[in-house]
């Protein structure tokens, strides 16, 4: 019971001895080589072109994957044997802010003398363009960013961060989307880790948002989880009712993460209780006119849930460092020190019992 | 004297009547179709090869083109008889805030009780990522964004705007680069018109800065100037003495704007000014680690001089609406109303008195 049952089937690419950039999916501990079993779509070295060939053809591969594997006709290479990359280009990289207790935590973190939401908040997802080009895979090593602490003062950052997200990724292009037309525009769900330098974030965000405190790198999970593998839950209550272009809410998913801290478990947040649902994010990023492509991938917002134990950051794990956490080995963190590993997994409760798991998204801080 | 001379040269991609993508180079009013001049280079569809080939290749072919148009050995196309096209595939736009008169002006009409420059803007260049996918070729009509208002408003935007600015493409892709490295990576500017619906910016943009009021379109000149056309010139005096990442300066480049409002000559805006230099931005946006791809675009931000008629921007032109513009025909303008069209173009000085034109770029608002 891996979560990568025969209920999951998430798409990635591998490559083995001949360094060639195939399509796989995940089945337990093995990769599925999918080029004997498809055509033209997946004997490529990205998925952008399934992800282009919209809701039909996602199905009838699916389909089609399960019979072959039901059937054990599958041409299996083992995880171990295989490196994995980066599953597909990222056209624009949007991150939302969708977490009510993550923005109110940030709010009272930074801006102590307001309250915690801003005025806007319940109207709109809040949200900005991130860095496309630095999107990373799962293990990539991340260096320690440099930059601008506060005035006249340069180094290392030394409030060096995570943000534990789930990232939508655009298959099917268009604008102006309403809140129904997620499941044939949206392909499915990586894992994200939004690594953010709190120092420099913070002295450069005003007027125009997060820039280099942020853009240094962006971590991404291995294995696109389809949404056809992902069982839905309803809508968190909105309150005040959103406007017409965001409605309905559509679906929530219950994906539980899970954040590890040098194998030490420091948080479970809990995606079930996110403010704004996907397709509302997807409804408000194209209200505008602005098109989406294949390949944009727009990320949650770092979930964290209500209990401190729930944090999808270790600014709010630690409340900016003032109440560091212990990890196993006796020593204490309030933010990323040089050589530590942090590893996001999740999960979605599966229909026969067996969870699916999300590819797990891993980093380690170089300095 | 068209300022398309020998000096100047700059590069597009055009179409005619085989609706094939060619790369070309502005003469006059002719584009000469350099397929027959050059290698795998320059017959793409895109500039991108030629913009990740380096300053090498950049300079060889330059000098190919020039002799071949001495000998006017080359073929020509009347520019009305080609389509131009978005001369490269943008990869990450990014968009600075670098003119002192524009950030002091927009700090002054949306945030009066404050100073209007913040703390953090003498010490490094502001800037925020932008959308990619929604960059297109001048001529490329506007559609008026949508969006929320304000608390459950919501409509088309009642404030549209532009900003006149000049963008940079990067063709060396690279990390941590000095500002001495600018020369080596940047391989030529264009005209940027970032379009800006002010209501939806000024409800959306707290904390973390515009978003849909901007991502709607972002226009840019189909003519990419090579910085080789390009007279330097001394850069502005910086107080603080920035830090060492940011040192020396590099140069400004003397480029004088001009903004027509429905034919109407409302601004000339001067690049000379601003204070923050493409290389101290170049430097700063990989200070972190972050890289540049070929083909990512970053802009110089509103480019505003100290004068009214400097302005960049509608909104400090009409000062927020309130004084509006009143144009040739007789009829007044606070802001864009539907059917309107503006046109940025920029100059040079060229060596031998006949200017160095940068290509238009124009818009229409469609309603």
């Amino acid at each position: 019971m891996s979560g990568y049952g025969v209920e999951n089937l998430p798409y990635g690419v591998f490559s083995s001895g001949d360094g060639v950039r195939r399509i796989g999916v995940r089945l337990g501990d093995d990769v599925l080589d999918l080029s004997p079993l498809g055509d033209d779509l997946v004997r490529q070295p990205t998925l952008n072109p399934l992800l282009a060939a919209g809701r039909t053809q996602w199905t009838a591969l699916r389909d089609r994957v399960t019979e072959a594997v039901r059937r054990d006709e599958v041409t299996r290479v083992p995880l171990r044997e295989v490196t994995l990359h980066l599953p597909f280009e990222v056209a624009d990289y949007t991150d939302f802010y969708s977490s009510e207790h993550h923005a109110t935590n940030v709010g009272h973190i930074l801006r102590p003398d307001q309250p915690g939401l801003r005025p806007n908040w319940r109207h709109l997802p809040i949200g900005y363009h991130g860095r496309a080009g630095t999107v990373v895979v799962s293990g990539t090593p991340i260096a320690r960013p440099h930059g601008q602490l506060g005035p006249g003062e340069f180094g290392p950052s030394r409030r060096l961060d995570i943000e534990a997200e789930v990232g939508f990724v655009v298959g099917v292009p268009g604008a102006r989307l309403g809140t129904g037309d997620f499941a044939d525009h949206v392909f499915g769900v990586v894992l994200v880790n939004d690594w953010s330098a709190r120092d420099i974030q913070a002295w450069e965000y005003q007027p125009l948002g997060p820039f280099l405190g942020k853009s240094f790198a962006t971590s991404v999970s291995p294995w696109v989880v389809p949404l056809a593998a992902l069982p839905t839950v309803a809508a968190p209550h909105q309150d005040p009712v959103p406007l017409d272009y965001l409605r309905p809410a559509g679906s929530g998913f219950d994906l539980r993460l899970a954040v590890d801290w040098n194998g030490t478990r420091v948080s479970e947040p809990p995606f079930a209780q996110m403010y704004w649902t996907p397709a509302q994010q997807l409804a408000h990023l194209t209200v505008n006119g602005a098109s989406v492509r294949t390949g944009d991938l727009y990320a949650s917002g770092t979930v964290s849930g209500p209990a401190r134990g729930q944090s999808g950051s270790f600014l709010e794990l630690t409340w900016n460092g003032t109440e560091p956490v212990k990890l196993d080995d006796g020593s204490t963190r309030g933010f990323l020190a040089d050589g530590d590993t942090v590893t996001i997994t999740g999960t979605a409760p599966g229909r026969d019992g067996d969870p699916i798991a999300l590819g797990e998204v891993v980093g380690t801080v170089v300095g």
